[in-house]
């Protein structure tokens, strides 16, 4: 369907194989969904996104539910369907309830309301909000 | 500069001027800030605007600072300049240290590249993510 | 400011100088805006546009009007600064009341909130809307 | 198929089978469209949303028709491909011919284009647009 | 599946019979691609499409295969599903390489990376950076 | 003037002063530019965007020209203003002439225009497409 193969896991090089094992580990199971797969073809970018995204995604000064649910708001902006799916269910997975899922949906909508009527308007930024 | 003049308090038709008194109440603050002075033009959208935002800005399943976040998240990947300096400038009104900004910005980056990823890629959804 | 400078009349080669005497007599000015200015750098791409621009914005089976404020519609979904500011004072020329413009933008707005629900949602299209 | 389920009438909360029960009248017909059975999670959500909408697509200084292709082209610049559908679909409806269809398209893609060209080209907005 | 039907051949009018014709010989296949079948409905637009296309492609001052990956990268930041598995497809048949592709997913993601984040920081240009 | 302030290298973390150091190392000026001066408030994120940035941008497959022109053509598609003036100066100081700047725009331009019709009419993957 893509504009590569999906890669089976017979098909991995060593390198892929390796981030595939750490996927597995961290998650604690054998299911690696399609997007690795994809950048299998690449493993050494494969890698690189890997480390970091562990990093990025990680409990810090937020949460990582919050993460994830400002990784679904960029990828509705962006219209990425596959990362609205996967990001959707990852924040299901840590613990997103239907009223936090709705709530976050209304503030994208009117976000992108305001984000209109703004660019249509072209408001001059008020000196106040400049740091 | 924008495409329709600010408007000052003394040009405020009496529904306008009625949404401006309920923003400088509810913000504590006589500023009211450059969108409303354009969006003035139409008193009609104004005060449902207004009216819709408090609700879904409000404390709920998701505190408001995390709102403001999604708010910028979005704003960002819609390149909406002026949105995203007035909900930065609220999120630190409501408490958004510098820490939480950085990592709000590293995980708008990282969702923005795999956004690109994933799309480039034509990444087929798996079946586990779809509701 | 731009990437490339803005061009003076008496910089233009014949091929653009042909475009711009154009321009000015379809549009009764002497007055020629900066993106042609910064286009003129390239006068076949110029000339190749400017002449399906004419045929595309014509009078049609849509009004000149209507198709001014599709542009804006477009633009400002794009964030392109220039072009709102542009085609909103070509719309505002062919006739555009305030009362329109206030209407264009909350439709703009309303399509924009849309937008993002259905894809944060990421609804499956209805059999009934396909062609 | 999206990232939440869509709700039959049986499964609706009274607030919300009310709200279709407006949209069955307005339009004249039992079929309700996937948008609102995944709306329908957030009763209060789709209540504002029906009531906006509605006052914003109503006839007023632009026909309905205008608006539902200014709908279809924020949609399209966007990329949502579930409002494309259902507002080209409710164009139809509105009695856009196959002629302001195509037209509506060239303005589109003729936007899109020049959107890119400006942008590419960091093109300085004239004094003679602002307000 | 679409907004229109896709024309086959029998249903073509004669000015689009003959784009038809052109694309069968500058691509050597009798093959023509759902884009075609599509733009079919308006021959003037399809007409002037092709023209401005073959020109805007051909080998010039950057070579077709450059022209392509810079296709694709464009479709990508925009989400168009489409125009990225025909534009991967076509840089794929002027000779890109899996490597080639591999290099121009991660350009692509590392540029919509910095895009969000200097977005985000609404980060001043340079005075050296301006024309 | 953005979110955050603009670091003098008086103000940097040590972590920081030394990504600085490679910039200008690598660079062979003592320019630092604003985005580096923005990402300096993190100096981790900075590092790590930093390095992979290098081995992205660096002569492979594709050429670093080919690679600073898809960079331009997302930022442009994207509206990122910052990006396209940083990454068209970056290409014109590894060669890019006016000739392969204007043919750049030229792309991008007819790119989106497609996109936009390709999006408008929903045109279906053609199965050849898919790998």
């Amino acid at each position: 369907m893509g504009t590569v193969a999906l890669l089976r896991d017979d098909e991995l090089s060593p390198e892929a194989a390796e981030v595939f094992a750490e996927i597995r580990a961290l998650r604690g199971t054998d299911y690696v969904n399609n997007f690795w797969r994809a950048m299998a073809h690449d493993p050494a970018a494969m890698r690189a996104l890997w480390d970091r995204l562990r990093v990025v995604m990680a409990p810090g000064a937020l949460d990582p539910l919050v993460k994830e649910m400002i990784y679904v708001a960029v990828s509705t902006a962006n219209g990425c369907s596959y990362c609205i799916h996967s990001h959707t269910a990852a924040a299901r997975g840590k613990g997103m309830t239907p009223a936090q899922h709705a709530e976050l949906l209304a503030v994208i909508g009117m976000a992108m309301q305001t984000n209109g009527l703004v660019t249509g308007l072209q408001v001059e930024v008020d000196e106040v909000f400049k740091a």
